[in-house]
């Protein structure tokens, strides 16, 4: 096993560690009437019974499966990048657990949760896309609602550069207590806890629970327009970029197409968007962004090559169906002079 | 229920029935380096036990999951097309199993066929993507064996048109049997019989059990140039082609980007192929193929409008990954002027 010593003067083997939801997605595109119809507010992910998931199953088009999860995503990006990662997150010994941890061992993720004891399955996510790329969630969480404590490994936590944890985690209720646990250990073993809240309706479920935990353990956060917002109940994303400043350490604020703003200490850096060709479906735009963030910010580049990683392993993964990327993030990289070695 | 009288005087509600085997592929790129070193020969379909499917898995990158099957892929076309269709083929009541019957109904196809008993899995296929667009396919049968005499009712193959079956249904020993049963009452009914070699070395397999078949039953044969060469253990297409001339009524000969050529009595008519942008994944051609000469046949369409809509139908499917169509086949007929409605 090789140990790097990373730029904190702790001793990591692991750039990332991602805690989340391990989710298989089943992608369908449809138009707006179908959205309508079946009353699902465009852009959201909200939580849905198994009754509930087969009963949208039955409205949507064929579709295509790929795995996803917002934490597992972004892994994935990390090891499509080269970096070295973990996931830790809860499957069922089902068809769709066995493609996910496929899928994110193959693209260089290292996972080992074991499989839940029960017969309550893989988490899956209906997600609608619609001819303007924008993708509406729907996810059945499964057995993802048995991540706990015990998932936890102080050892991996502790040699991870930085801890990411999803918000999408406060909705399982155990999830929060690993949460809590994973952020206490990576505190105090000096390294970085990065926090990303996901969706704007996550945030208004959870804005009482987020607030302490950020302020307490976040060092990095990441956010879109909307869910920063949200959290300080603001209209104006200038007001809320310099309330967050207050709060964490280092903030990367994404804004669609307009970039992304990221914030650190008395200094405001923005980064472009890179364009796509077709924006095809926005499913993991703000995973993979976090992932070349990280990416970048794990071997000690500037912040500006920390967004312009993001933007780039966004722009890729909006270019195509499903939340994971297709192509090798570091060649990509290295191509447009970002990192070394083209 | 709408009756519609076919153009052979026989009362039918459907135009094409398809009996084959029910898939679900799960589909990565790869190089041709690694079709090497697992020992897979390219462009060709082999079958594979659990376990090697299982190990063959471990050496796949990150892969997505799309249904496919031969003759569910071209009843999936059909549909697609707005074409009146039911698929027979056997499942196990799993994951797998769920997303391909939905999938099959999502996009218009009539499916009832019970899942099997047991715990049988779906049948899964791995297929790997090289650079140049070709498909390399390892099946796993699982459930499919299971497919027999009893999931054939009469009274649906009376009420199709054109009954379609797969080869590759030689490979499940008891599927033969219900291939057998379909065309017998097919024939009787004075409705038409189409098969599919499916692979070449799938030929290889059966063709002692391909030849009185196709002799006493067959009235539409679909084959690519290697498959049919191999049925007449000729190196010559030509001479392939006019020995098919003698066997079955009408023959559609598939020939990559050279298009196609039907056969039917002394007539010969050459189709061209359509181009594409970017070839990315060949699987599936040949079924959607079929699907759009199948659609085009049993809306009495003429033979060089039945190669056409061949030919638009395997250009979608061959510009992107998987062997269902993404687009609306109907649309994409009508603005390119091969049926009324534009």
């Amino acid at each position: 096993m090789s140990f790097r010593l990373n730029k904190w003067g702790v001793m990591a083997e692991i750039d990332v560690l991602g805690i989340g939801n391990a989710i298989v997605d089943i992608i369908a595109t449809c138009d707006d009437a179908l959205l309508n119809e079946l009353n699902l507010r465009k852009g959201n992910m909200q939580l849905v019974s198994s009754e509930d998931a087969d009963r949208l199953y039955e409205s949507m088009g064929p579709a295509v499966e790929s795995s996803g999860g917002s934490a597992a995503n972004t892994c994935a990006g990390i090891g499509a990048f080269g970096g070295k990662t973990s996931f830790i997150g809860v499957l069922n010994d089902d068809q769709f657990g066995r493609i996910f941890a496929h899928d994110l061992k193959a693209i260089g993720v290292d996972f080992n949760t074991p499989f839940n004891a029960g017969t309550t399955p893989t988490a899956r996510c209906l997600v609608f896309v619609t001819p303007d790329g924008e993708r509406t969630m729907n996810t059945y969480l499964g057995a993802c609602v048995e991540l706990g404590i015990e998932d936890i490994s102080e050892d991996q936590v502790k040699s991870a550069k930085v801890t990411y944890l999803e918000g999408y985690l406060f909705d399982p209720p155990r999830a929060k207590e690993a949460f809590y646990k994973a952020a206490e250990i990576a505190n105090a073993a000096g390294n970085k806890v990065a926090l990303s809240l996901s969706d704007a309706f996550c945030v208004e479920r959870h804005r009482d629970d987020f607030f302490p935990f950020i302020k307490q353990h976040v060092d990095i956060l990441f956010a879109n327009e909307e869910e920063i917002k949200a959290l300080y109940q603001t209209e104006d994303f200038a007001t809320a970029a310099d309330r967050v400043r207050r709060d964490v350490e280092l903030a990367a604020l994404t804004q669609g197409p307009k970039g992304s703003m990221v914030v650190e200490g008395a200094v405001t850096m923005a980064a472009p968007s890179m364009p796509v060709e077709k924006l095809v479906d926005t499913t993991g735009a703000g995973d993979l962004y976090a992932a070349g963030f990280l990416y970048g910010y794990t071997q000690g580049k500037s912040m500006e090559i920390c967004g312009s990683l993001g933007a780039l392993a966004a722009s890729e993964v909006i270019s195509h169906i499903g939340a994971r990327p297709k192509e090798n993030l570091a060649d990509l990289a290295k191509k447009s002079g970002l990192i070394g070695g083209a």
